[in-house]
């Protein structure tokens, strides 16, 4: 399979191109990016082996369509809304990492992005796609990939709230690496303010509150919101998700290790930790695993569920390879076979 | 006034040394350590000045009676216990830093702590005292300096705790720099394991609980129990508190900000932020501020309120010279007048 | 004494104001910045405390020589260049921390800096004062602030070359933190790219080695060029240089610590380490002290020294302070008493 | 072919376990560990993948011999050399990661090991062999993997020496990452000690000074020291040479980045940069290449060239299976194929 990626210089695109090169079923076709158009990657990317070296293309949905089977999009928000449409009109698939097709209501997606969104006609055609609860039947070539903070949150939570075990008063304290901010330059990625540091942004307001309460209210009914906090901490790769939230009805609290095996057991890159033990951050860093663990607090009542992912690879590029694999009916963990460094 | 620190080549009492050396109104008698006696600090620790150079003695309680007025134990859990009970007897004012004088019961001491506890007769003569609610009447000179997380975690929710506004499901997840765990090498604070690395520690058994939900009950009536998590975050120094509670009257949200302003304006060393402004972890660091703000949420009628300190100064060295300055009647801030360095 | 700061945003300005507020013979006139002027300090760094808040003016050269008695622009290189015009025209004292003011060669200035030199007629005004070697007979009020990379090298050097001990070709391996490059926000200060990194930039091209040169041959005659490298390391301050000599005549080696010793005996802020140890970074960090260790190689006759400095208070604010110091009659350490937090 | 590793729970053992489950052409046979043995490997770290989890045997050499085709020894000084010698005796081929092996001369490796050296009959059945420079008629089965800093350096001097074009006094300013001194607990890897700290250590005295003389000797007759300090810089992975020689001609100048290319044209993993153009060490960490930058002083006649390196990977995990591929008469790169992430 020949796949396309536009947007292929910011952090994303990169790791697309890292874990595609040696992906065994795909080849990459050509990398877009307007602003880098004529350079060689390794121009702009010093670490990629020449394996991987390539010359960035300009933005031509034309010249893609004919050359590649697939196009991922690595483009921010904002972007994608606009870049998507002629695909869409000429049928090519698509998998967008962006947050523009998550949607199909216009006024939600421009409250929370503060942006104009792509028309309802067009985020109709998209599928919201988590991997580990893809349902085959679905078969529409638009997949929007979900962000970083939505899959480890659902993730960590899917257990609890598709068996409709817990009260709705979830909350989420949400922490990540400066990478998940992308690589333009603002203050608060400046090194002398990130590092020794911790800040709470956002609060109540990220954009990926709506995806959260969408995906919860399709496993179990309306879910009306969650308490939800985003926190950088200095590291660059990696999410650490900390949810509390209260059983319904505290003697299932002995068979929430077993459930969350059983929900997982199946699927590749979801490792749920040994009884009574939590995960760190960096041992999925670099992977595209999420690891879960989870306590329970007889005293307050409180599940407390540590969830983590690699915002850049589990939270975006290896996704969206997984989610590739499913729509081309690879194995889902073709081209996967990431470990941690962890030192 | 004559002090003498034992415990000081810790990094608590070696911030005592740094803070006293400066104090107007206090000088420092002498340093006791007996793993380094006969060593001058300077050995020890390069960095310090010679104007704060000294040489080091044994922990001799006649000696330290004879020459000073008040001894300062900045020793860990398990050594204060024992090493009180002298100066005690013989009625020397002590400022203890460890968790060993907290509670006023063995059985509760020994539970967390899983440690030997002092006598019931010498755990009450000790008054446990955070100095923004110091009580002048209270003339007792042994007085048990809180613990970083609950300082932080106590500014940060008396206002709302002493006028009964919230229910009583308190939700903290608090995060601590690697210094908060001591000099002492283990495995999780290796450089190669904490570095670009977060883990939640202690789930639910945090020694701090009970310290808290004394002081909470202390203002409000009976408080059984909060939900507490402690993080690890690659940082030297800071405690990031963000706490989640539910208000028990919407209506009041409007008024919160005005309180916690009104309940902290005589305070010199809580700053409470503008309005809908949170703290980050760097304002604080190297200094004895515990800055706190907060934000409400409409939908799921929580608080979330951020909490930050300086471990080793408003957590520890530093609340200690404040503790000391309302004993001995100076100024509250005298010796404190500490500006986080920020970048 | 009545000081103003111009450029008071800035990492330098900010570090001036953090040490001036509690320098007990100066009194912070006023802090100016067209950029921000009407805020308070407060607004851009909350990390402040009250007592050194106060409201930025415009810069208005007028306003500053009716109520102050010197100005400090903590200004870049470029723009101090102009400002500093109409103050040395009437005679108010300066002190200047950009390398504006370094040389008295105009050619030499644009040649390293690439940017316009001021008038050789105002540079011939100002006196490039390390003040460790500060020569009392010197009364013109119109000071250069030595650059960072060169106090820390020059201190490193200074008794070996003053003593003419060393052949000619020095090499210098500096290192810096990322607050080295000032708050302005670049590529490579942005935290992902920082972090877990180390660059070596500006190779044989950095703008500090005719201010090194230019002093080494003012203390030993013809000094035509060093070696001098400089690198990126990922923390925010400190900058640590590891300078390569060769002894002209090996039987001196024996007495090379004790010169040093004898060299800095007087100097406060200059500690030469026991015999056989070199400095860490930390150890200065937060200081303004330099401090200096060496080792000789007997097999290639090589001295390898290590001198170590803060780069904003060593390296910038605090030197400043230093110089205003001598230049006011003040004791050299008044309001200097900063010892690192270290941990 | 079948591999046994000893040694698989410190840093460079796990990183063999990582890159070898992924080896088309090897099977890890066993892995070994007496401290841990019985245990699985994701007890241990939890970050490893089900697919390379393996429970770890004790090290029982005639089992190995068995078993296994080759044995990696990824053990520290002084237990490889006790732990080789059965291995030799029966004529079972072994890659040693340690230092234990890299000389032929006891007495020089007992003065810079301070460590009992294995008889001179074992050394010397042993081939030092960095791989770039592999000598394909050795068929000898024993073989010595070279140090982590001693490769960085000798592939950074190594056209320059080979062509003697230098003068002989080398001078190398190397700094390495934590990991770099392995797992075991000490103060200088304390995260509070080593984070926004640098230390020189081991000045003049670091046990890789005669590896690489004993290199550059072999190369270019007698070398008979070399100046060379090693830093920590507060990073994970890496180390980052910084070298400073002088020409014996200068107007070979302007050949050398030419000459780099030529020697290291058909070299997998050395990549010269672009001229003028020097390495990050990020650009490395995590992948097996060496790159390299060189620039010239024309003042100073000095080359400054920037070697860096992952120390875990083409340090020592790595160049092990580099080596190992080159016994084997597989692709020098076969399994090796590893970018780094860069973010």
């Amino acid at each position: 399979m020949d796949v396309s990626i536009i947007g292929s210089t910011g952090y994303g695109g990169m790791e697309l191109v890292r874990i595609l090169h040696k992906h065994p079923n795909i080849r990459i076709a050509s990398l877009h990016s307007d602003s880098a158009a004529g350079k060689r990657l390794s121009e702009i990317y010093p670490h990629i082996g020449s394996s991987s070296d390539m010359v960035l293309r300009p933005v031509e949905s034309d010249w893609i369509i004919a050359h590649s089977d697939l196009v991922i999009l690595a483009t921010p928000s904002g972007v994608s809304s606009r870049l998507a449409q002629v695909f869409v009109d000429r049928n090519h698939p698509i998998i967008d990492l962006s947050g523009d097709f998550r949607f199909t209501d216009e006024a939600l997606y421009e409250r929370w992005y503060k942006k104009q969104s792509a028309p309802c006609r067009y985020l109709k055609q998209f599928t919201y796609q988590l991997p580990e609860f893809f349902k085959s039947e679905m078969d529409r070539p638009f997949i929007s990939n979900p962000g970083c903070y939505a899959t480890c949150v659902l993730l960590g939570l899917a257990p609890l709230v598709q068996q409709q075990l817990i009260e709705e008063n979830i909350i989420i304290d949400a922490k990540s690496g400066l990478s998940g901010a992308g690589k333009s330059l603002s203050h608060s990625s400046h090194f002398v303010n990130a590092h020794d540091n911790m800040t709470l942004y956002k609060a109540n307001q990220h954009q990926h509150i709506p995806e959260i309460t969408q995906q919860l209210t399709a496993w179990s009914g309306m879910y009306d919101t969650v308490q939800f906090s985003t926190s950088l901490i200095p590291v660059s790769r990696g999410i650490f998700c900390t949810m509390y939230v209260q059983l319904k009805d505290r003697d299932k609290a002995g068979m929430l290790h077993e459930l969350y095996q059983a929900v997982y057991k199946e699927k590749p890159f979801v490792r749920v930790q040994p009884d009574g033990q939590l995960p760190d951050l960096k041992q999925v860093a670099g992977s595209n695993y999420c690891d879960i663990g989870l306590v329970y607090n007889k005293k307050t009542n409180v599940v407390t569920i540590v969830s983590v992912i690699d915002n850049l690879i589990k939270g975006a590029a290896g996704q969206a390879v997984q989610n590739l694999n499913l729509f081309a009916g690879y194995p889902e963990a073709s081209g996967l076979d990431l470990v941690a460094p962890y030192f």
